[in-house]
């Protein structure tokens, strides 16, 4: 019989409409490169998962509601058990999180190009993907078990945050994402919706992408 | 006796406040590593010099407003001169050039990160500089001498944007800068004015990055 405790993370990970964690015998879907152009929502996952840092734009409350992009790491779950969600962690010491806490309005932008695999194709170039994730950027609780999985996977692919200074008061952020711009080949953006990109994988219980 | 040609394009580099080529015997600016975080507008300009892509930010016209980041190749400068003013071959078949036509505020965001210089340090780690440069987006008139100047600055360093589609129509846009936030050591951003960044090396000719 299973324990009371493991009942209740069962519970929230359905809540949280998360995939369980990959267990011995459960089928997993492992993908060991870029999958194909034709694959909008894999791409745009396998994105998510490669990349370590990509570019917060918020309104700016500094700039007059100015458009304002900050460099900032982010995770989408533990290496190899990607989730889509990207959550960061953000110091109100930064613009980028005083933005957020006026506007929610924010866009996630990433780039295939740091990850070494468009070759000699130009950065602008479409087959080299560039999603761009936009919806609202919201405080983590910090008491819920939500940030104890956000915890996990931003300190697991970025351990230096776990020593940053307590007293700059960081807090954990999520992309409650609206919207999907992908482009990964010729033709323009591909229409992704957020439930299509949040659910791939989710039949076959975790995504890993090698 | 100097030729009218010459009389005018020297006359066009004063009008645009751009540095004339570096011409022998004339004192040059060459930096072949990152400047120190003492040296804020050196850090700019060599962000802006070194990096060959970064993210642009506009107000969404399709998303009701919303902050959209698009990721977008650009150039300061030919290799070895740079200007510090960021040029981009954009299309309005993108949502980032009709965005820009509608609202001209936007910003463009640079790490140092993809540089390879950060070492093991976090992306968002202070020290792994970050730069955002904020102002309006401004389409150049394509027929104009600075559009010769800016199309030999993109297409040196993008030399497959001479090629795309003619269909597309292109145009050059540059960022008319207006205020300048830049992470490069502990302690909050650097203040630097427009002028300090874009005057950066100016009294020596021009800013050769290695």
């Amino acid at each position: 019989m299973r324990s009371p405790a493991c009942l209740a993370a069962a519970l929230l990970l359905l809540a949280l409409r998360l995939p369980a964690p990959a267990v011995a015998g459960r089928p997993l879907v492992a993908r060991d490169r870029k999958p194909a152009p034709s694959e909008a929502a894999a791409t745009a996952r396998w994105l998510a998962a490669q990349n370590t840092w990509g570019v917060l734009s918020t309104i700016s409350s500094d700039l007059s509601g100015a458009p304002f992009g900050n460099v900032v790491s982010y995770s989408d779950g533990v290496p190899g058990e990607s989730h889509g969600i990207p959550y960061f962690y953000l110091t109100t010491l930064d613009p980028t999180a005083r933005d957020a806490l006026e506007d929610e309005r924010t866009s996630f932008t990433l780039s295939e190009f740091p990850l070494g695999t468009c070759g000699k194709v130009d950065p602008e170039n479409p087959t080299c993907a560039k999603l761009t994730l936009t919806g609202k950027l919201k405080v983590v609780d910090h008491k819920s078990p939500e940030a104890a999985l956000a915890k996990a996977a931003l300190f697991s692919k970025h351990p230096e945050m776990e020593g940053w200074p307590k007293n700059h008061h960081f807090e954990i952020f999520k992309l409650e994402i609206e919207n999907i711009f992908l482009i990964d080949w010729f033709g323009g953006p591909k229409p992704i919706s957020p439930s299509q990109y949040l659910d791939y994988g989710r039949d076959q219980g975790s995504v890993m992408f090698l």
